[in-house]
């Protein structure tokens, strides 16, 4: 497993006090520069060659009415995707990402979690493995996103597994649920809590689910294996990620987190993950937009930090 | 003076709600869309032909000592810019925005404003025409930032003047002052405070100065004659467009602020002209650098709105 390298991101830090502005001046655009260095393993980091992968489940919790679509628009929203018609289409071709779209047996739905397991233990294996095998390891980054109608659900009683708390203080509307709707989201998440008392990364994906969510914790987990820093989607995706720090809190080292989520439960999971998202722009799509978003910052970032004069170069003191 | 056109910003507030998402779910990215195709007067706004202006400048109040650097440091920046070798260059290259520079009599400081004003009226006039001189017809959209080492002095106290308030509500580091000289410019702004009380904006110009300030105010006001959008930078450019509220309440309804400045006041200057900026990366940078990041955005903005399938096209329903 390649670790942090302390030596490039100090050479990075002694380049950008040596750019032609105030020490710091550029704020988060020298700590993002910096952390690119650490895991890239080099003083001038670079995004020649990003990956989004967006990975794609239903879920069985959809019989107990959680959101006011219908599973069948997961199998038309991933049509979408490949027909160049949704946002994150847009978003990676205005970042320079390079899209990939995994369904997971979209036609075959992960397990209710009111009445038992999401998925089987072979079943999350073989999900993390998509994940897994999805990472290219000639990637200087990947983005991660999701989709799968349900999966506010499923994120908020996995962020609740994970950090504890009460089934309210992590149901949010999702993608529209309001008033009854949103009552039964939370009383589902309860009773899912209630019944599944999951110790492990995979315990807890194996209980709540779902196949997308497997997925993302095993292309992060390869990511890492092969060094490559990650930008993680908002609420969601952010959620799913969380669950490997049950194993090892420093399993997201590696990561950024894209943009703040505007669902409730965001800000919990945040503190949960003692990280800040580098985006606030109200959005709550998911489909990895906000992640997308934030590599045009990390784009910003790296332009300073490699194309900028020294003092030294522009005469300046 | 063009107006901001209700009728595109509403077609294209329609067509926001026909995309392939769930209603608003792209937040303040379907916001700023809509905001372009207002003040375009297009559906589908466009960011073919950007603006990038840097203004600089030179102030007598740097007599006072209330900056870490010299006054020299600004004709050597704006060579720095000249060379391509500073922040606002290779941002604006990643974001797309042609960048021009414009130096303001540099060798020809403006009064100290705590002796007497800092411009004749004469002067206020030939730096405001600099700046309207420099915008182009054919811009999609103007970014405007500056350069003048002591102008952090300048920004605290025109907001003072405008937004009233103690000097020590709104002076702060700067590019780096501290302990005594930060105590200094306190005490600096309070003096100017206390011996100008201008009404309009250009007798604020007048008695604070400085010539890039004056220029950012003449870009603003031509931009909005044309109807193009503008995007300001953080603290001290937002300051400056702020004089102009003075004149008129509504000055800066064209106006986006790019960047959440740290500069302590800058919190308080939000409030007082009721914007939020897009973007908080911490950075206190000036140049511009903080509108051409959020340049990025607004491309990230107009992708989704321009490109994205609608649910009609994409058979989802």
């Amino acid at each position: 497993m390649k670790k942090f390298d302390q030596a490039s991101a100090q050479a990075a830090r002694a380049r950008q006090d040596s750019l032609t502005k105030p020490r710091g001046a550029l704020g988060r655009l020298e700590e993002l520069a910096i952390f690119l260095a650490g895991w890239q393993g080099r003083v001038s980091p670079r995004l020649d060659q990003v990956q989004a992968l967006i990975f794609a489940g239903n879920h069985g919790v959809m019989a107990q009415g959680v959101s006011p679509f219908p599973t069948s628009v997961t199998a038309q929203m991933v049509q979408n995707f490949r027909n160049g018609g949704a946002a994150i289409n847009q978003i990676c071709a205005a970042a320079g990402a390079d899209l990939t779209v995994m369904p997971l047996e979209l036609d075959r739905a992960t397990g209710d979690f009111t009445q038992g397991n999401a998925m089987s233990a072979q079943e999350v294996h073989e999900a993390m493995a998509c994940g897994a095998d999805a990472v290219s390891p000639d990637s200087d980054l990947i983005l991660l996103g999701e989709m799968g109608i349900g999966n506010s659900t499923v994120a908020a009683a996995l962020a609740a597994s994970v950090f504890g708390g009460e089934a309210g203080d992590w149901v949010g509307p999702g993608a529209g649920a309001a008033g009854e709707m949103l009552a039964r989201k939370r009383r589902v998440v309860a009773e899912g809590l209630a019944r599944h008392k999951p110790d492990t990364a995979r315990e807890t994906l194996a209980a709540f689910g779902g196949r997308e969510q497997a997925a993302i914790c095993g292309a992060v987990l390869r990511a890492r294996e092969l060094g490559i820093p990650v930008l993680l989607d908002g609420f969601i995706c952010s959620a799913a990620a969380a669950v490997l720090t049950r194993d090892d809190p420093e399993a997201l080292s590696h990561c950024l987190l894209g943009h703040e989520s505007a669902e409730p439960g965001y800000q919990r999971l945040m503190a949960g993950l003692k990280m800040r998202p580098i985006l606030s722009l109200d959005m709550r799509l998911g489909e990895g937009s906000g992640a997308a978003m934030a590599l045009m910052i990390l784009r910003g970032a790296l332009s300073c930090h490699n194309g900028m004069a020294t003092f030294a170069e522009a005469g300046i003191g």
